[in-house]
């Protein structure tokens, strides 16, 4: 792995010197990697179409995915549904608290994401300060730079108290965590208006970030988009244990698309109202969050941001590997540190940088309402650091509610090496005369009675133990009721019991697949040197939209047959290919191809129709070596599928003097 | 192909033999295909979530297609978003025509759909009709077929007339295209009521089929979720010929879920609220619809049911080659039917029986609001024939309203090898003189005069010539504007031109994967002769959810080495595979596996630790053959991903006696 990961290294090192959001964009728009959706119409924000490009990119790393996670690790993947009525996220606590604050500038209509706004006027004011001092960084500044500056509103030259200056600070570092009332506090405060204007807004009110919507023709069955995957995962509980031949632990997944009506979307992909989510619920006991394979990546070293460096208001990061993490008891076991360390060879074996990737552990305050315990695996773009998986562990929360709510068991049924002797309370009622005194309440009463607490029972036994009697006040029956031991006997039982239940934790990896690809693109993106305006997604073969560009040398009728058959080997092979025989230069179609990613050309010329042989040309070095066709397109079958490299995988092949490419 | 379609055909006859859905749905129910979402919640009609081999198998069905379609045929892959603004359903005429016809009872505030309530109900009586005749078919009745009779609400033996019983028949016949006020009709002539109560009902309303929601915090902006995949891709249509490089014709291809808000959803995976699909949208010259690669299909045969047929109340199909279909008329184009054929070879290569796919045209008056020509693939199931695959020629409808919508053109510039000569009428204005006499309507004036067609230019131009003047009426300007010669002249002018500019039309294949996933269950489930309660479902091995189950002979740990290198070597080789090391018999271990669709066994035994060598079972025959490892997953790949047969990539093994079944 480490190999691995140091090559990514220092080749996207390079790119990132010469990156320039900017240039990405024009290529991915140029390309139609993605646009925005509706775009003839004006467009709406937060929703983008991916073109060819972008789709057979996103396909591929969704295999990889489907690879990594669930062949390897024999998951059980379910496709649930996105529609999803209303009762079941009331009982997830969807409806009641997956909101974001808003607040509104009643006089012009607009409205704002609280934290949002927070962040940008301050670290405006800040900037703000620092010119007034003239402190800043001379740093270099790209074009892309000085055009995100002018974008921001209100940059106005005051300088602050040095108190006041920390103060922001500490509030930017701890801006995920803030409550509602929080951030308006924080609003007053600091006197926070419309950033255009100067109106002073409302006090932020929640926003729930669902998708509402009707179910069937009467109108009566509220419902919604799902806001993540893992509902549908927990409902099937039962049969994914039972189709586990009641195994445990075990892990389901789910790949598909999600919802989330954001206020203000912004940042192209990375906040959108409509993405593809790739999750994973794996369920294991409480007691027990070992992993057996746990020591097949202890070595693995991944960047850390834990919460109390956060909540001390610091954002570096401490190296360590994810066996000292666990060890030292930062990351909290070894399932989540497993998964982590999984996680981490995910992301570098799709195109990630991993010196730009880091894992911010949840201060206590910004953790979603199910999670115990969480860290995000968060990548660098130029947009700062973005989340793109967040593991989770969920606890047993969504199981006992879900359980709870529809009185279904969500458990496991453990059969004990050892049986286990218990003592508890247990009720014995005289059914027989619940009917005649208490009629249509009779059910009510027995089963009151029959579903006391431990606590409870052991009150009611002293109760009727002291004073020969019992009053009870069962809900929906106004009067109390008085009950003597004709009715009821309460008793310490001794059992012995060889089976264990209980409901398992959920540890769950939740990737954002859109926020993933963009990572990519702008880690892989880079432009040749002494031409700025040849840009490169080096993207890894296995992911690459295309993986080869099948170039003629000239249109000439005669090549015609030996493109065919190459076109069927490839064809054959099962490797995706593209023919270019347009009139353009082989250079120009060359840089058109780089830009699109594809990682190999084979250039076919006249000496092909004599012996074969073809030239492969690789993208990133621009290398060139002949060989017959079927040589060349087994180098390029083992280096994209089966992690050859490219000096092992043409060695036997001759290197071939560059045409030149500026063409 | 021919050979292909055959094998299938006499197993699945076969199969088809022993066929009952009770037992089917049994095992789709035990082994978790699919089960109804929310089931714990008590579940919602029409919503299915799919279980690990159902989902397996859907995604390898969706594999099949992208490789089978989008590879092979260089479409553009695109991925747009589900949710839709409300104007872009307008504009496509969702929001006026995309509706069913519902009934009310005021009475129970049930809801019936309209088509399906006269189906039913009609059904029933000729039933009741033939039993009092006494001539009902004495078949031979299985469980299955008397559980659905009985279903049947309102069999009452009723002998009715004959011309009763033609009209009945006729009705059913054309049930698929009556419009609402016809249904109505149909309701009120024979008096069709709610068959439970018999309650009158009010007359049939349109009630639109598709979900909608709003998008964005302030709720202004209605949207819907996408009914078809189809409009994303048209209004990408400019990206996408860009793409291509300008290059006619091509297709995009989208592969993703819809929605459709199904008054009463029953029948299973048949009809749902949300389902997966799969549409090619190819574009092409209105004046050349010919295809390249028909040739290749056209010795095809198919069964055809055409729309005359059924407008004269008959369903019999005619069998003929795609070629003739095409050249006699009956199929409108070389484009269409090119699709037609490389349906028919999709299908069966998946696993739909040929016997029972039928391709049925639209009727006129039951054609989508959009297509100009349509043909449905039907596949038989017990619930009846089902359209599985809808082929529209969708002329240059949605391009033509989403360009006239948004003033963007989405059309194909075509450079001419001979330039046309063109003589058209044209308006020249004086320009100067509008502002000071019509002020703010100036604009409103000259964009009127400027935009008239040929015919209305030919009127003006008499009219300008014979009175000296021209009398216009402008919309939203009240009074009628009179123009003389000093402002405006009216002219042929004769032009030129090298490019011709036309409207693409849209030849469209749109699959409904869930429908095609549940009907290759149906053609392929079969049960062992002799013993009825072991199902098989004989799934081609390229789209069977797991392809080899791994069958330690026993628990015993000295086998754990040699199964942990057959499970490396079926990674490494990316064939997905499943250990069973459960302490069930073999038989029995074979036997869950049938129920799963897994094509091939491979059974670990303790001469394996010898020599490598391990069994392989063949599903459908339960033969067995003898060879290492290396050689057995040899022949395991080539019949699963290289068109293999068993008798063939076998034919180097040894024959192996078969362990009992039954144990």
């Amino acid at each position: 792995m480490s190999t691995e990961a140091t090559t990514t290294t220092s080749a996207a090192c390079a790119h990132a010197c010469s990156f320039t959001r900017e240039k990405l964009e024009q290529v991915l728009k140029r390309r139609f990697f993605y646009a925005p959706a509706f775009e003839i119409y004006g467009g709406v924000a937060g929703l983008f179409d991916f073109g060819p490009p972008g789709c057979a990119f996103q396909n591929n790393i969704v295999d990889a995915w489907r690879k990594h996670f669930i062949l390897e690790e024999d998951m059980l993947e379910v496709e649930a549904t996105m529609l999803t009525p209303h009762d079941v996220l009331k009982t997830s606590g969807h409806v009641d608290r997956f909101s974001d604050w808003m607040c509104r500038d009643l006089k012009t209509g607009e409205i704002f994401r609280a934290d949002h706004l927070v962040e940008e006027v301050l670290e405006s004011r800040l900037k703000g300060d620092k010119a007034a001092r003239g402190i800043e960084h001379k740093e270099e500044e790209s074009d892309e730079k000085k055009k995100r500056k002018k974008k921001v509103k209100e940059i106005v030259l005051v300088k602050l108290d040095d108190d006041v200056v920390e103060e922001y600070e500490s509030i930017l570092a701890k801006i995920d965590g803030y409550s509602g009332p929080e951030l308006g506090e924080i609003i007053e405060k600091h006197n926070i208006v419309n950033p255009v204007g100067g109106t002073k807004l409302e006090p932020p009110v929640p926003f729930n970030l669902m998708f509402d919507t009707a179910i069937g023709a009467s109108g009566n069955l509220k419902g919604f988009l799902r806001p993540e995957t893992a509902q549908g995962q927990f409902l099937n509980f039962n049969k994914l244990l039972d189709f586990n031949n009641g195994r445990m632990p075990f892990a389901s997944a789910s790949i598909g698309k999600s919802f989330r009506n954001e206020i203000a979307p912004r940042a192209g992909l990375l906040r959108v109202r409509e993405f593809l989510m790739a999750e994973i619920e794996h369920y294991v006991d409480p007691l027990d969050k070992s992993h057996p394979k746990f020591k097949d990546v202890k070595h693995i070293k991944l960047n850390f941001l834990p919460k109390d460096i956060q909540e001390a208001g610091h954002a570096h990061v401490i190296e360590s590997t994810i066996g000292e993490a666990v060890a030292s008891g930062m990351v909290d076991n070894e399932t989540l540190g497993y998964f982590l360390a999984r996680v981490f060879l995910f992301l570098t074996k799709v195109g990630v940088n991993p010196n730009r990737m880091r894992f911010r552990q949840h201060m206590s305050n910004e953790m979603a309402h199910y999670a115990s315990d969480c860290w995000d695996a968060e990548l660098e773009t130029s947009y700062g650091w973005i989340e793109c998986v967040g593991c989770a562990d969920r606890s047993a929360y969504d199981l006992t509610v879900h359980s709870q709510r529809t009185n279904q068991k969500l458990n496991v049924q453990q059969t004990l090496d050892e049986p286990i002797t218990t003592e508890d309370f247990e009720a014995t009622l005289a059914m027989k005369k619940f009917g005649p005194r208490f009629r249509k309440d009779a059910g009510k009463v027995q089963n009151f009675l029959l579903t006391r607490t431990q606590c409870e029972y052991e009150d009611l036994a002293k109760e009727l133990n002291d004073t020969g009697k019992i009053v009870i006040q069962v809900p929906e029956i106004q009067d109390k009721i008085e009950l003597d031991s004709e009715y009821i006997k309460i008793e310490r039982v001794k059992r012995t019991t060889h089976v264990r239940e209980y409901t398992p934790n959920v540890i769950e990896p939740s990737f954002g697949i859109g926020r993933i690809v963009y990572s990519i693109l702008e880690h892989q993106f880079w432009t040749r040197e002494g031409d700025e305006d040849r840009g490169v997604l080096s993207l890894p073969p296995i992911v690459a939209p295309t993986k080869v560009l099948l170039v003629p040398l000239s249109n000439n009728p005669e090549l015609q047959p030996i493109v065919k058959n190459v076109s069927d080997f490839l064809r054959k092979q099962q490797i995706p290919f593209k023919v270019d025989d347009s009139s353009a230069s082989i250079g120009k179609r060359y840089a058109r191809n780089d830009e699109l990613g594809t990682p190999f050309g084979i250039t076919i010329d006249f000496d092909s129709l004599k012996d074969h042989s073809v030239t492969l040309r690789d993208r990133d070095s621009t290398k060139q070596v002949r060989g017959t066709y079927e040589d060349i397109v087994a180098a390029i079958r083992e280096i994209t599928y089966f992690h050859g490299n490219w000096e092992e995988a043409t060695a036997k092949l001759t290197p071939f003097e560059s045409q030149s490419e500026d063409a």
